[in-house]
């Protein structure tokens, strides 16, 4: 920031500055196209479609079977669509919406093959909402960044059909209790779902951000039950089965099941558990001393979020953080805390409360709840991160082990 | 919709619906990487962006000064962020973040000029809100859809720091009672704002749907004035003078004024008034008898929507839409209502009632207030679809005159 009592509308006309952005441009490579002075030149005419700016660089981080949102650069509570998370198991499928066909039948009075056409005929819903893989947990590493540790969480606006409007068009029986979803991907996954969640506030889904679903995230129609592991919501979704029992599909015997005391399995754990991380400052980020906000995300599977605490004394002390209104249920909220860093070492941390009471758990909680050999699956432990004497921020593995 | 009995799992694995695939695939001309049967295909790996179907070929109507939303495409509240209008008066510039700049000055303490990081280390704030260009509305011929009609208007999650935090930190004094706002672009957009809306909810932007804002809404920092008529949300924001007067500048005299009664003229009319408008079912579309979900958006400068009616019979009967939740501040509100079509022409309207009580003027009431001359700013005539018997749909330009 430069304070100057001098600044005048006539100084800031000169050439200074223009000969500053150009030496800038030239020193990054970037002078192709870039005017030395914007506003002594027409710029780009409108168009059909906008783009980010040549400036800016997010990207998700694939991997074979995954793809990471860069949680540390978001601002606010929508992620881009092309920004999602992406999670499949055998690769996103190109599905033609003009063939696209859902199907629901097994305990129902009137089995039913539905058009894209006759999805968006019913009457539609919308509602903000995250959406997160279970196994949503990477750690080891002092350079781990938020989209490292938990980049699969990402949050949408999604609208559709209500699957209790299927169902009721269809005539789900009453001894029905759980449904299988199927989708159209060449990994045909499935899941079993408690028939009580599709009257609840499943929804047949169509859109994402006011437009198509995009291919990654189930084109031209996903299930989505809102709060609940997101493998559940069932992309590329082409056939509903009414039945009288679950399933047990490979995707919730082998897969997605956590170990719990005494060597058990837990099976159908769907409630996506309350969570909160710092988005900054985290690494790389380095900071100066003086006034920092300190941001992050929260959110619970089982309702609104009640409450963040952020401690900045390695969990001597907490307070209460500034919740972004509005607080909407089952979606990722913005939470601020404004701190005075001085320049010494220490450890930062948050946790959430939801409306359940429930209260975000250490690492050690969780480990002493599920065994060492976790899974991997549901680990939402409170997450810290080291500030070093010079600004420098990593992350702490270790923290509440 | 195909209701069937007789649907099994086993009659659905069966060749019959790839080889539907395939022949309309053909039919498209869209053989080239459509499988036949997208589960027996491994999909595209996860990736650093997401994309577009390619089944999708939403755009927006660009002129030689703007370009228009598609709102009848548009599903639930939050516009795509390529898709958002633009209105621009010299092109879209393009500036390098890392040169830019805001200075702030006039009657201030501490003149200031700060950098992008600057802006970006001050307690931040988010909100839903939308943006309309004043002068959005254009009518004339039965075939206009509602993104000809007003599709200057989109809605995003806006972020940055508060307007109020800038203003005490250069120290606004008491006698400042309106500041200039000067954009870095081609035109050298400004325009004179009273300073209570500084103090008020005025955000200096930087994010858009959780990212940064793109280059044609102004990257890299706008501001932006909830509920005001969007030519003050100035883009490209480099520089803010404090006063005691406003300026006159070229788009607050020669434009942005509105004929009132007695050839008067009026200026500085910032707020946008309250507007509804059906998007669906809206020209070109074609319905079919039976249920139809009536859908649209609607929104207020001066705050929440309070009601929203739906006519049927050309105005004669009103009935209270549905409202999606939540309903926000100064937002586009989604509302729907479910009505039963039974082949008869008819023409379809809607009406909105805000929190301040005011209801949306027929086109005679504004015509009858401004006179025959209007100038086309700040028209939100309630807007009427007919249906014809056979289903087609088409705008009434004259409904209500």
């Amino acid at each position: 920031m430069n304070n100057n009592p001098n600044i005048t509308r006539r100084s800031l006309l000169g050439g200074a500055m223009a000969a500053t952005v150009m030496q800038t441009a030239l020193a990054n490579g970037l002078q192709v196209g870039l005017p030395d002075d914007p506003t002594k030149q027409m710029g780009t005419p409108p168009g059909k479609l906008g783009s980010r700016s040549r400036f800016e660089t997010l990207a998700k981080a694939p991997s074979d079977i995954s793809s990471r949102s860069p949680l540390q650069d978001f601002k606010g509570m929508i992620t881009p669509s092309d920004l999602h998370f992406e999670r499949h198991h055998n690769g996103v499928p190109t599905i033609d919406p003009a063939t696209y066909s859902l199907t629901i039948h097994g305990l129902v009075d009137r089995p039913t093959v539905f058009t894209l056409a006759d999805l968006k005929r019913f009457p539609s819903v919308s509602r903000i909402a995250f959406l997160e893989c279970s196994g949503n947990f990477r750690t080891g590493k002092e350079t781990m960044t938020p989209q490292d540790i938990c980049g699969l969480t990402s949050q949408s606006e999604w609208s559709g059909v209500r699957l209790s409007t299927l169902f009721r068009e269809v005539g789900v029986r009453e001894k029905a209790s759980w449904f299988l979803a199927e989708g159209g991907d060449a990994a045909l996954m499935t899941r079993s779902i408690p028939v009580r969640k599709g009257w609840d506030d499943a929804i047949v889904a169509y859109a994402q951000n006011g437009e198509a679903i995009r291919p990654e995230q189930g084109y031209p129609v996903r299930l989505f039950l809102p709060g609940w592991e997101g493998n559940t919501s069932v992309k590329w979704l082409r056939r509903i089965e009414l039945g009288d029992a679950p399933w047990h599909t490979r995707e919730e015997t082998s897969k997605y099941t956590e170990t719990i005391k005494d060597g058990r399995i837990r099976q159908f754990s769907f409630d996506i558990d309350a969570r909160s991380i710092i988005t900054f400052p985290t690494y790389p980020a380095q900071i100066e001393r003086g006034w920092v906000e300190v941001r992050g995300l929260a959110w619970s599977g089982r309702g609104k979020v009640s409450r963040v605490e952020v401690s900045t004394d390695a969990g001597k002390h907490w307070q209460v953080a500034e919740l972004q209104a509005p607080v909407l249920d089952k979606a990722h909220t913005v939470f601020r805390h404004l701190w005075r860093w001085e320049g010494s070492e220490t450890l930062i941390t948050s946790r959430v409360v939801d409306e359940t009471g429930y209260v975000q758990p250490t690492l050690k909680q969780l480990l002493d709840a599920r065994g060492p050999d976790t899974g991997g699956y549901h680990m939402n432990p409170v997450t810290a991160w080291l500030i070093k004497p010079d600004g420098r921020v990593l992350y702490q593995p270790d923290y509440g082990r």
